[in-house]
């Protein structure tokens, strides 16, 4: 009957498929959408008949942002997958949101530009990127997925069509709608088009890796760094503990030895000399605070193999055992403070925490191990943790998440530290785009009524 | 009585004054109100009596957003005028509202920092810049007002303090209520607070003045200098016309006299050798793309010329008459479609219309001007004219305002060229935060109804 009902909303040809869910107990309808215009009537439907749906992309996201709480309309986005328009007048590319992030890139970087916006997972669909305002390797120099959308197109939960933004690069005509849909993690309306900024693409780059005695010089050091003239692109930051792991995971070998953390920083630019004269500038300031060495990595194969081990932190985590993530940001100058503390609850609470991050912004994505943990201990021992690691940062002037979103995963520690009067204005905005609260309810902000 | 419940709100050493006002036929009653809990307790009393409130500083905006339409209470914020912390690990400053740009500015650069935002008029207050999302001249390389305000202390129109944001450089945690508020033009809420992100400031700048045989050579070689990786501070764009004006006005001579149009470039950052080797790269682009010289302006008597011709040519333009300015933002590609349109309308309906602006992002600042109409004629035909240009900007993809805002004045042509059902959200998220509709009413997208 629900089936059928759907059925119509959309053309013939469009896929629809059913499944039984164990969890919520409850049969879910995933329509593979195909345009606007289908998502609206699906949504109009969903909205008259007070159905929960569900926008879905690639299915990368850390938080459980579309996992189904009960009975559901899925919207499936990966095959509204095009590029509808590369504008090189404007420098804007005009997609729908199942691009993935990695299909994107590449079709800008071979026509001599770049999108900036680089989060971890090159399978996300930008349509998720946007929807949890992404962040990403290179957000210390270019920013987040938000200072990259210039436009929207969305479906709203009333199933109204809304075109937000546009290809104009300034906008101070009435109230900024766009910012509200980027990061509402599909609870006001779904994405169906977006237009993003390209920049021309750097020619010249290069990394430098930095070994200091412990985190705390390291992250200082990063604070003197971002007081220069000087903008590196990344200033991640990992540390011995986390390295050997991803060295035995790999069967590679970072290639420092020494120092127990380390502050890899990259460069891009237009000239390869003017980049060297800003890593020298650097180069003092890291010898000033503390720094054991300053290795230039100009080996590709080495500059690779440090990324490698960069990029397969949590995956070499995983394959030891389950773990949880997370991304909470602080001031840029807490962050010691912060990976400080980690470390009193692995001592006080016997689990182990992993730590790396981008220090260049204050995000900070430390890993939670089960290890050997029993199911009872685990649950309770990591939401002992995780609860004193979000109040501490709260102290700290943080917040839960700097990139990856609240989702549903991280909704109790969310609810936890923010305002009840912030959270009622987040739920009555939520009414003005979504009135019967069919949107993605139950996450993040909303509490779940339908 | 009014008077008498309203020095009830506040401290008994906060002014209060009140004025008849011939347009509206009432009176108003102004509050130099001196800290948050005054402002609440003001709009509390004003909700509950369903009284107007508006919030001015400076009274430097250009589009009469703090016109006062019927009887009304204002909120003066000229004496919360306090730089409340400066936090060099954070690279942030807090302020009050009433603190004026230039003082803003000259705090920051005195310590070695730079607040990047710089529109013309900079006895404006940085809580008029953040109401209208404030542009200017560095844009191009440094984005706008809405760029640098990381957190925000707000009094909504229900009379409750809403903290958005803060310290932290990155967020994906709930929806994002911060940038709704800025550029709302004091529809939404009123600002208390600002966190604001400082940067290190650049050691080296110079200027180039550029003359073309026309505009759209010009402006089309500015297209070919944003494809370069070089970032320049500002694109400016002039035409002989305007320039002429302004060497009279201020009795003195423009340093390149060949050129019907120029663009003026400033380049800074950390080396003055990179800023010439960039300057260089884009000298080659101008002269194959048609430019008639490629000026460096290294004297400093000749660069403060320039642009103290480029910062008056409205003034200049105002001391021979009346005029109404405009700052339309189109896509960049259409800026010399725009001003060539401004010349047809100028033949068509016997006007002067003088245009310059931000050719580094299609914010182009037309004024037409009066010259010796009569009223009843001037009132007309720049009404056509002005309907005339908005709505062809809107037809190029263009928005009514790039950085001025909306207020009263442009209301009427914003109106018209926004989708109706754009308006009806913004009247809804209004009724979130002002569900009295006591705050401006009337401007921007809200029909004055109480």
């Amino acid at each position: 009957m629900l089936f059928e009902q759907i059925r119509n909303c959309v053309s013939a040809k469009t896929q629809i498929t059913t499944f039984y869910d164990e969890n919520t107990q409850s049969n879910h309808t995933v329509v593979f959408v195909q345009n606007t215009k289908e998502v609206q009537q699906v949504i109009q439907f969903a909205n008259k008949e007070r159905i929960p749906v569900v926008a879905r992309g690639a299915q990368t996201g850390l938080v459980g942002a579309t996992k189904l709480l009960q009975e559901s309309i899925v919207l499936d986005f990966m095959q509204m997958n095009r590029i509808l328009e590369w504008d090189i007048e404007t420098f804007t590319l005009t997609v729908e949101p199942g691009v993935l992030l990695q299909d994107l890139q590449q079709y800008v970087e071979e026509k001599g530009y770049m999108y900036p916006p680089d989060p971890g997972d090159k399978t996300a669909s930008i349509g998720g990127n946007i929807s949890t305002n992404a962040g990403g390797m290179r957000a210390v120099k270019y920013g987040v997925t938000r200072d990259y959308v210039m436009g929207l197109e969305v479906v709203t939960g009333a199933g109204e069509i809304l075109t937000l933004g546009g290809k104009c690069r300034k906008n101070s005509s009435g109230l900024d709608m766009k910012n509200l849909i980027i990061g509402s993690e599909g609870t006001l309306a779904v994405i169906t088009q977006a237009v993003l900024k390209i920049i021309p693409k750097p020619i010249a780059s290069f990394s430098v890796l930095v070994p200091f005695p412990d985190l705390k010089t390291g992250i200082s050091t990063v604070l003197k760094i971002i007081q220069t003239n000087v903008k590196p692109t990344s200033i991640e930051f990992m540390e011995r503990d986390i390295i050997q792991e991803a060295e035995q995971f790999l069967e590679t070998k970072f290639p420092v030895q020494i120092g127990e953390a380390f502050i890899l920083l990259t460069f891009d630019g237009s000239e390869i000399s003017e980049l060297k004269r800003e890593a020298a500038q650097i180069e003092m300031v890291c010898h000033e605070h503390g720094a054991l060495d300053y290795v230039y990595l100009t080996d590709p194969q080495v500059i690779q193999n440090v990324w490698t081990v960069r990029g397969a932190l949590v995956t070499a985590l995983e394959a030891h055992c389950e773990l949880i993530p997370i991304d909470i940001v602080v001031p840029i100058h807490q962050t010691a403070e912060l990976i400080q503390y980690t470390k009193i609850l692995e001592k006080k609470f016997g689990v182990r925490i992993r730590s790396f991050g981008h220090a260049g912004d204050g995000n900070v994505h430390s890993c939670i191990l089960r290890d050997a943990l029993d199911d009872e201990t685990w649950a309770k021992k990591s939401q002992t943790v995780l609860q004193a690691l979000y109040e501490k940062s709260h102290a700290l002037g943080g917040l839960p998440s700097g990139e990856h979103g609240i989702g549903i995963d991280k909704k109790p520690y969310f609810l936890a530290v923010t305002e009840p009067l912030q959270l009622a204005y987040m739920q009555k905005i939520k009414a003005v785009f979504d009135p019967n609260q069919i949107l993605n309810p139950g996450k993040v902000y909303h509490h779940l009524n339908i």
